[in-house]
C-alpha cells in the first residue's frame, strides 16, 4: 500500500454488521404471508453488496427508452482469452481452423493472441502474416501488456502485417491497486500514461523502421473495469486517449472489461452510459465492451450497454474464455436476428460452427445452450407440441394468403422464437414424445413421418395407447414407437406388407417383423381376427343403392389377439391358430360403406358408422388412401365407440378395412 | 380467428420492409469510421422486434435506482417443468432423489407435477402424501389446465395433503389467441375467469368431501406472458383475482411466464414494475415470476424484475426446463449471495447438488456453468494466477490484523467472485498451467502444493522451463509436471530420496524414479557433476571466522548432464559414467556460505551470492528448510547469473546444497 490509506478490507466489519436474513428488522416486511423460508448456513457476511463496494449512481440514465437497432462492432476474442482459458489450448491447426471459421462468418476484427508471452502466439501471428492468410478487410488485434520488452515483441510480430490493433491494458480496479499494484490512483493512471507513451514511441520507431507499413490502431482497455469506480476508469482513459491523440478519422478503441461481473446488468449500462458522455475525444473513440459472464448476465450486460451508448462488442462464440467465459457473440447476434436486426454475421450453418468450436476448444456446450443446444427447439410438453403445429399450420395459410414464400415469411410460431432453419437445423428435433407429452406430439410425428392426418379424437383415442407406453418405459417415445404402437393398434396384419421398409427400421422392443412367415407369404404374426381380401363394389344406374361382394378371412376367436396387445409388447407372434377360414359376404346400401357394413352382419357384428375421414398419404396418381372411421360397434346396451384406421391404394378398400380395423379392435 | 379482425401475420411486410442492413439510411451513423462489417445473408426481415409485437412504454419505471435487498420467495419447477423437458422424464427413483434434494436445501415451495395429465406425477405426488415425505413447513404445487375432469384428477392426487397450490394457467399472448385459441381476449380472458370458477366450486365440493383438511391455494400464470400486451394480462389476472378473492391473510400467487424470452430484461422488468404498481388486491398477490432462458437472460430478467417489484421466482436448479430452460435458481441464489445477501437457501454443498441433479435429468452441466462449471474458479492466466496469490496473501494478512476468523472474513479476491470454499469446493483447481499462463501459476502450485516459496527472479528464471515445456507439449501443464520439472533442474541427485512420498505419484512421462540403484544404495541416474556428501562447520569463538570442512562427491565431466537437460526427458537414465570420485575440500569464510564458496574454488568455480533467501518447508522441530541462492558463476567475462536451490533438514546444508545446485546448473 502506498498513497492509498484505506483498505478494501476496511469494509470487513461492514458485511459482517449488513443483514440479518430473513428477519432482519431493517428489511422491508414481504406483502405476503406464509414464506416459511429460513435463514441459511450460508456465510453471506462475507459478501458486501456492489454498490457498497463501488459506489456509483446515474438517476439521469436514458438507456431503458431506448431500442437495439443495428449490429455493434464484433471482436472475436476466442483465439485470445478464449484460447488462454482452455486446458489444452489450440495448437496451430485447431488455431487456424478457428481463424478460418471466424473469416468465414463475417467477422472483421479478431484477437489473434498475445504474442510476447507465448511462442505459440507468435508463431501464429507470423504463419497468418507470412503466408498472407488475414483477408484486406480484417484486421487482427494482439494484446500487450505496457512494458517496453513486451510492447517491442509485439511489433516484432506483427512486421509485414497491413493492419492491426495493438491492445494495452493495465488494471484498475480499487481491489488489484491495493493488493497486486501497491499503488494509488495517480500510480495506476501513470502506469497507463506510460504505456500510451511507449507505444506511440515505438510505433515511430518502428514505422520509420522494419514496421514501416502497419497501419495500427490502439485498444485501451483499463481492465477489472467492474471493481473500478467508473469516475476514475473516466480519468484513466482520458488520459491515455491525450496521449494517443486519436482523431475521428483514426480512432481508438476504449474497451471496458467486466472483467468479472459483479453486478446487475442494469448497473453495467449506467456505468456505460455515463462513459459515453462524458468520454472526452467520443467522436474519435470507439466505446467496446469485453463481458464475462461470472453471474450468468453477460448477454444481458451487453446488450443492456449497446442500448447505453456502447459501439461495440469483444466476445466468443458459445461464451466460451476465463472462468464462467465471455459473452457469446452467437447469442447476442442472433438475438439481433430475432428483432429483425441484421447480426452482419453469417450463423445460417450454426451446427457446422458449433462443430468446429467444440473440436478447436475441446469443451461440449451444454444441450440447453441458446439457439445450438440439442434440445432448444425441442417440445416435449403436448400443450407445446399442439400450439407449434397449430402455429406452423396458420403461418402456412398466411403466407400463401398472402402469396409470400414461406422460407422467408414472417416467423410467428410458438415456443420457437427462432425458425430452426435459419440456423441450419430442422424442424425434426421440434416435437419429441416422452411420457409428460399430450397428443399433440404423437399427431405431429404421424404426419410429419408417415404422413397420417389423424382426427381429434382419434388422437385422444391413440394417445391413451402412447401415454400407457410411456409410462411403462419411462423412455422417450421415439418417432418409431409410436408408428409400431400405430400399426399394431390399428393396421393388424393389414399393413405389415405395405410398410415393410419402414418397419425394418423398427429396431425397438419386439415390432415383429423377425416373425416367422406363413405357408402363403404372409406374416401370420400379427393379432386382427377378420382381414380384407377382395372387394366388388357395384353401384346401380341410379347411384342410389350400392352392392358389395367381399372375401373376408377369418383368422378365428383366438386371432382375436387380447393376450397379445399388451403395450411393449406389440405385433406378438400368434402360435396355436387354427388354420383361417375365407367367407365371401354380400351386402347392400347407399353407399359402398353402408353395403359393407350390411355384409359383415352376418358375422355377428353390429357397426354403425358414426364419423369418417379420408386423406391421400401422398401426391400422383398411384397415391394410396388413408381412411379413419369412428364406428359404434355391438349392440346396446354393450356398445363401444372405436376408431379404426385402413390404408389402401383404393380409397373404397381403404375405408372398409378401416371398418375392419375398428371391429377387430373391439374383439381385442 | 374470431373478434380478432388483425392477425399478427399481418406484421409479416413491416418486417419486411424494416431495416436495411449495415448501410440502411434510416440508421443512425456510426460514430466511427472503418467497420467493414458487411450485411450478412441472415433472413433478419423474418423476424421484427419485439415492440412492435407487443408494443408498452413504462417510462414512470423507478426499477433501476433499486437494489436487491432479500431472497425472494423461491419455487422450484424441477419436478414439474424440469422434468417434463427431459428426453428421459424421471422415474420415481430419481424424483424422490430430486425432492429429497430440494427439501434439504431448503426450498419450502415445490411444484411436484401435472397428476391430471402424468400417471407417473399422480403416483408420485401419491407415494409423498401417503408415505408423509411433505415435510409441515413445506407445500407442493401442481398444474393443472383449467378442465373439469382435470381438475376433480388433481384434487384426487392431492387428497390427504396438508397444503398444497393448485397452479391453473392459459395461454394469452396474441399469438397464441390466434392460431391456437381461435378466441379474442374477452374469450381468453373468460377462459381464465372459468376456470377460476369451476377451481373455486370443486374446492367447496372436495372441502366437503373426502378433500376436508386441504389448505388450497390458488397460482395463477398468464402463459406466454411475453407475448402478451401487459395491460390485457393485467386485466386477466385482475379478473382471476375477482373470482379467487384472495386476502392479506390468504393470498394467491399471480405467475407471469417468460414462457418464451423475446426481449431485452429491462423490458420485462418494466412489465413486472407496471403490474405490480396496477394490479388489483395487489396486498393480496405474491407476484411470482417464471422466466425462461431463450436468448441466454434469463437470469438478468429474474434479477431486474425483482427490483422492480416481484416477490417469488419459480425456476430450477441450474436452469433445467424447457428448451434453454427456467431460470437457474442456484445461479440467482448464489448472485444473491455474493451481494452479502442471504439466499435463504443452502448451497455450501453445491458439488453434491451438482451430481444428484445430473443423475437425475441425466444431463451433464457446461465446463462454464456460474459457481459450478468445472473451469469457473480456474485461472489460467499467469497475470490472474499472479493476481489471485497476492489477493489470497493479502486477505490472510488483513484478516489476521484484524484479529479475524478468516473462513468468515470479507472475501476480496481478484477474479474470484466467489470463496470456492463457500459452495464446497476447493482452491485446488483455482491454478492451472498451459502454455499461456506466466510465472505467477507456476510458482502457486509449488507454494501450496509443495510449500516452495520461489524469489520473484527465481520464478522469472524457472517459468522460462515451464513455459518451454508447455509450448513443446501443448497440454496443460500439471502440478506432477512442474514439480518433476523443478526437481530435475534444481535438485539433481539431492532430493530423489527425500521426497519419494511425491515422486512415486509422477505417473508422467520419465521422472526417472524407477532407474536402477547405484552400489551404495544412491540413486545414480540424476545429472549434476557435484554432490555434497557431508559437511563440518567451525565457527571461532569471536564469531568473525568460520572454517568448512566438506565432502563432495564429484561424478565428473559426463555427469554434467547436457545430453540430459532436454524439458520432456528431464532426469534420464545416465549411463556409462565413470565411478564417481569423492574429494573432501576446506574453506574460510565470514559465514558457512563464503567459506563454502572459498572451499570449491579448488574445483575451479568462482561463485559469488548476489541474493539468498531460506524459509522452512513445515513447522516443528524436525523441519526442513528450502535455500534459494542466486549466483554469478564462473570468471569474467564469462559469468552466468543463475540460481540454486537446496533442500535440507540442516539450514546450513540446505544453503551448501543451494550453491552446488547452482553450480551443477552452470555446468549442465
Amino acid at each position: 500500500m502506498t498513497d492509498n490509506s484505506s483498505s478494501v478490507f476496511d469494509l470487513a466489519p461492514l458485511a459482517a454488521a449488513s443483514h440479518g436474513g430473513n428477519n432482519d428488522p431493517r428489511l422491508p416486511k414481504p406483502r405476503y404471508v406464509g414464506c416459511p423460508q429460513n435463514a441459511s448456513r450460508m456465510p453471506y457476511t462475507k459478501y458486501i453488496a456492489y454498490d457498497k463496494q463501488v459506489p456509483f449512481e446515474y438517476p439521469q440514465r436514458t438507456w431503458p427508452d431506448k431500442k437495439l437497432q443495428r449490429a455493434p462492432r464484433w471482436c472475436s476474442v476466442d483465439l485470445r482469452d478464449g484460447n488462454q482459458s482452455l486446458v489444452n489450448p489450440m495448437d496451430s491447426e485447431r488455431k487456424l481452423r478457428f481463424w478460418n471459421l471466424l473469416v468465414s462468418m463475417g467477422y472483421k476484427e479478431i484477437e489473434v493472441g498475445f504474442p510476447s508471452a507465448s511462442e505459440t502466439d507468435y508463431d501464429f501471428i507470423r504463419m497468418l502474416i507470412e503466408r498472407e492468410l488475414i483477408p484486406d478487410d480484417v484486421t487482427i488485434a494482439v494484446l500487450t501488456q505496457a512494458r517496453e520488452h513486451l510492447i517491442r515483441k509485439t511489433y516484432e510480430a506483427l512486421r509485414g502485417c497491413k493492419r492491426a490493433i495493438v491492445h494495452f491494458y493495465n488494471s484498475t480496479s480499487v481491489l488489484q491497486r491495493e493488493v497486486v499494484f501497491r499503488k494509488g490512483k495517480d500510480g495506476i493512471k501513470q502506469l497507463a500514461v506510460d504505456a500510451a507513451k511507449l507505444c506511440k514511441e515505438l510505433e515511430a520507431e518502428e514505422l520509420a523502421g522494419a514496421g514501416r507499413g502497419i497501419d495500427i490502431s490502439y485498444e485501451y482497455s483499463p481492465e477489472s473495469f467492474t471493481g473500478t469506480e467508473p469516475a476514475y476508469a473516466l480519468e484513466v482513459c482520458d488520459a491515455v486517449t491525450d496521449i494517443i491523440q486519436p482523431t475521428p478519422e483514426h480512432p481508438m478503441i476504449i474497451n471496458i472489461p467486466a472483467t468479472v461481473e459483479m453486478t446487475t446488468p442494469n448497473v453495467f449500462a449506467d456505468q456505460i452510459e455515463f462513459l459515453d458522455q462524458n468520454l472526452a475525444r467520443r467522436d474519435s473513440i470507439v466505446l467496446s465492451l469485453h463481458p464475462h459472464n461470472d453471474e450468468g448476465m453477460a448477454v444481458a450486460a451487453t446488450e443492456l450497454a449497446l442500448l447505453a451508448g456502447a459501439d461495440r462488442v469483444e466476445g466468443c462464440l458459445f461464451g466460451n474464455g476465463e472462468r464462467t467465459g465471455n459473452v457469446d457473440l452467437c447469442t447476442v447476434g442472433l438475438n439481433l436476428l430475432v428483432q429483425g436486426i441484421d447480426p452482419q454475421i453469417d450463423f445460417s450453418n450454426l451446427h457446422e460452427v458449433r462443430k468446429v468450436v467444440e473440436y478447436c476448444n475441446q469443451i461440449r456446450l451444454s444441450e440447453r445452450h441458446p439457439y445450438i443446444g440439442n434440445f432448444v427447439f425441442t417440445a416435449f410438453s403436448g400443450s407445446h407440441q399442439d400450439a407449434i403445429k397449430k402455429g406452423m399450420e396458420a403461418r402456412e395459410l398466411a403466407a400463401a394468403q398472402q402469396n409470400a414464400d414461406l422460407d422467408s415469411f414472417l416467423w410467428q410460431v410458438p415456443y420457437l422464437p427462432i425458425d430452426p432453419k435459419d440456423v441450419g437445423g430442422t424442424y425434426e428435433a421440434v416435437i419429441r414424445v416422452n411420457s409428460q407429452s399430450g397428443k399433440g406430439g404423437m399427431a405431429y410425428l404421424l404426419k410429419v413421418n408417415h404422413n397420417l392426418d389423424l382426427p381429434k379424437r382419434l388422437q385422444v383415442e391413440f394417445d391413451k395407447v402412447v401415454q400407457r407406453y410411456a409410462d411403462e418405459t419411462k423412455r422417450e417415445v421415439k418417432d418409431e414407437d409410436i408408428w409400431r404402437l400405430f400399426k399394431d393398434e390399428y393396421l393388424p396384419a393389414e399393413e405389415a406388407g405395405k410398410h415393410a421398409a419402414l418397419a425394418d427400421t423398427d429396431t425397438a422392443a419386439g415390432a415383429g417383423e423377425g416373425a416367422p412367415l406363413g405357408v402363403n407369404g404372409q406374416r401370420l404374426e400379427q393379432w386382427g381376427r377378420y382381414r380384407l381380401l377382395g372387394a366388388n363394389i357395384m353401384s346401380d344406374e341410379s347411384g342410389s343403392d350400392t352392392v358389395i361382394k367381399v372375401k373376408i378371412q377369418d383368422n378365428g376367436a383366438s386371432a382375436a389377439g387380447a393376450a397379445g396387445a399388451a403395450t411393449g409388447s406389440a405385433g406378438s407372434v400368434r402360435t396355436g391358430a387354427k388354420d383361417p377360414v375365407v367367407r365371401t359376404l354380400s351386402g347392400v346400401g347407399n353407399g359402398p360403406i353402408a353395403a359393407f357394413v350390411n355384409a359383415i352382419s352376418v358375422l355377428g357384428v353390429t357397426v354403425s358408422v358414426l364419423d369418417y375421414a379420408e386423406h391421400a398419404l401422398s401426391a400422383g396418381g398411384d397415391a394410396v388412401a388413408a381412411s379413419y372411421v369412428e364406428c359404434q360397434v355391438g349392440d346396446e346396451p354393450e356398445t363401444q365407440i372405436i376408431w379404426g384406421v385402413g390404408i389402401d391404394s383404393s380409397i373404397t378398400t381403404s375405408s372398409l378395412k378401416a371398418i375392419l380395423s375398428a371391429v377387430n379392435r373391439t374383439l381385442r
